[in-house]
């Protein structure tokens, strides 16, 4: 494992983008996932970097449209079309709008059809907390994941955030409907560990506690069964009846390319209607009785959803991020072509 | 187990509550608990109601009211106060209210603080979808659960529901953060079953397949571990921020009384952004997808959430409501008891 200093990342990825984008949006877009690789994000930030490059050298993601387009709008609601465009320079005009509207009226709602993959869920609600709002988004995705006593692609493993204020960082929850994450499961497969439930089938459609088997089927359940089962079928199902947008059975199969999704973002204002204060307040207390209880190994009790992502922030900062040999490798030489393209452009 | 004509239960029910309500609220209410059970949610239905007398009896719900009163509101969001009143007449109230706004906003929220049991969540939901918008509501509740990795009260097993309007039906998911109600532990305890994996511990504090053991020690885990985990602390600390009201740890131990709750309840209007009989369209063909799935017993697919509602409805309308004998026994006594106090006032 390297560790690579924030700004490094930055630039070298920027450098990679730069033949596909405008310098601002190709700084924008590396600080994104140079941002959540800092988070401590990896499989939604630089581990996924090469990944969204050949992304838009195929044409799946549109490079060429880094802004959504207003469909229609009333009131504090607004839907907009991505036009499968950069997926998380989207997301965020996308968080920047539905903050706005929830400055203006309350509450604010902005759904989203046809974006490409925004990355991690997380960063979204973040803004939205971030600028003293409660946010709620989600998307669907392609179908990768087995429903509930079925042995086939049915489902998207599809994420949803909650997001909080809070005084020096706010509270976060980001999570798919699945366990794990497919990129954790690869990582414990390398490790060889195996998992304490049967939470997928392997390739012979048999339950198993392999994580390598379940990334070679691709099926993995949906955490809790039914009711994981239900939350990812909502989700889906929402975000295309607000967006006016695809559902997860549209989108298709992995190898259909995971493309033209729907979201939404929901921003809440809590300051227009309380003493934000006393709100902000509420939330230490109802964390220090969290950090009171007895936990198991005596270790000091229980952590609110995203109260270390400051101190990881804090520490990658200062030590570098963690980035595996193979993906740094990748962007220095998405980098290196990316210098190499502007000479001959130049030439 | 018996068969209840829901007419039946309605009257007795009415008779029982007309020493707490005015004659209208009471059979409102009492249509309340037989609606819940007519859709097949017994545990906060019927099951319900002599529970619900005992709390209005001792005061931990205020029977003199049954509206909350407006707190504070800007554009689309408002803040209410249920002041310990009936929860679901002022559930319902909120259901109404947050209707209103989405329609004249695209989307609205109602956050409610200080209210008793809403029952079931699912019916705000339901009366959301129904009136052709998305709903999404959730509450807190006392500390009925433990944390991931602490073997004491320490988390609320707060429900949440997500509808979906449909033709012939909303969509509908209700569920709390875990993995089966204290309901239905009873009900496997009862008949001797074991559950598949250790989902709470027993008094000693230690891990247990045995539903019985957890009902005894009220240790029930969240549902996926530290994801159920997270979701409740959110939910919990997300209805407190915005409704001003308690969160978890401040309503305290199920010991304390679960009473002054904080409820969010959110509508959105696809109508007002979109052509809603493609909205529907959309839904019916993901549906469609579902039922057309491989299932492991070739039995016909996977069922969208709530899908078999209106079907379980219409059987208990034409065979009666199942009720335990036990359950009717106390409805029948609440009854006697109403129309003694009742006479007991004319004379």
């Amino acid at each position: 494992m390297l560790r690579i200093a924030y700004e490094e990342a930055l630039e070298r990825m920027t450098e990679g983008l730069l033949p596909y984008l405008e310098e601002a949006d190709a700084r924008h877009f590396a600080g994104i996932f140079a941002g959540n690789s800092l988070d401590g994000v990896h499989s939604h930030g630089m581990n996924r970097y090469a990944r969204y490059l050949s992304d838009m050298e195929s044409g799946l993601c549109d490079a060429k449209v880094t802004r959504a387009e207003r469909v229609s709008g009333f009131g504090a609601l607004e839907v907009w079309d991505a036009r499968g465009g950069v997926g998380p320079l989207i997301a965020e005009q996308m968080a920047e709008r539905v903050i706005a509207l929830a400055k203006a009226h309350g509450i604010g709602c902005c759904a989203l059809r046809n974006n490409s993959h925004w990355l991690r869920a997380g960063r979204y609600g973040l803004m939205i907390a971030d600028a003293g709002l409660v946010g709620i988004c989600f998307t669907n995705t392609c179908l990768n994941l087995a429903a509930w006593g079925v042995k086939a692609p049915s489902l998207g493993n599809n994420p949803v955030c909650m997001a909080l204020p809070r005084k020096g960082g706010s509270l976060l929850m980001d999570m798919a409907v699945s366990q794990y994450a497919y990129g954790k499961l690869e990582i414990m497969a390398q490790e060889g560990r195996m998992l304490p439930q049967p939470i997928g089938y392997d390739t012979q459609g048999r339950e198993t506690c392999d994580p390598g088997e379940i990334c070679k089927s691709g099926l993995m359940m949906p955490m809790a069964l039914w009711k994981g089962n239900a939350l990812s079928v909502m989700l889906d199902l929402t975000a295309a009846a607000l967006s006016g947008g695809r559902t997860s059975c549209e989108i298709g199969p992995p190898s259909a390319g995971e493309s033209r999704m729907s979201q939404v973002y929901i921003a809440v204002n809590p300051a227009a209607v309380n003493d934000f204060d006393a709100v902000l307040e509420k939330t230490e207390a109802a964390i220090r009785f969290l950090h009171d209880l007895p936990s198991e190994g005596g270790a000091g009790g229980v952590h609110a959803p995203g109260e270390n992502l400051e101190k990881t922030r804090r520490q990658n900062r200062e030590e570098g991020i963690p980035v595996t040999e193979i993906t740094w490798q990748k962007i220095l030489e998405a980098a290196e072509r990316g210098r190499r393209t502007r000479k001959e452009a130049e030439a």
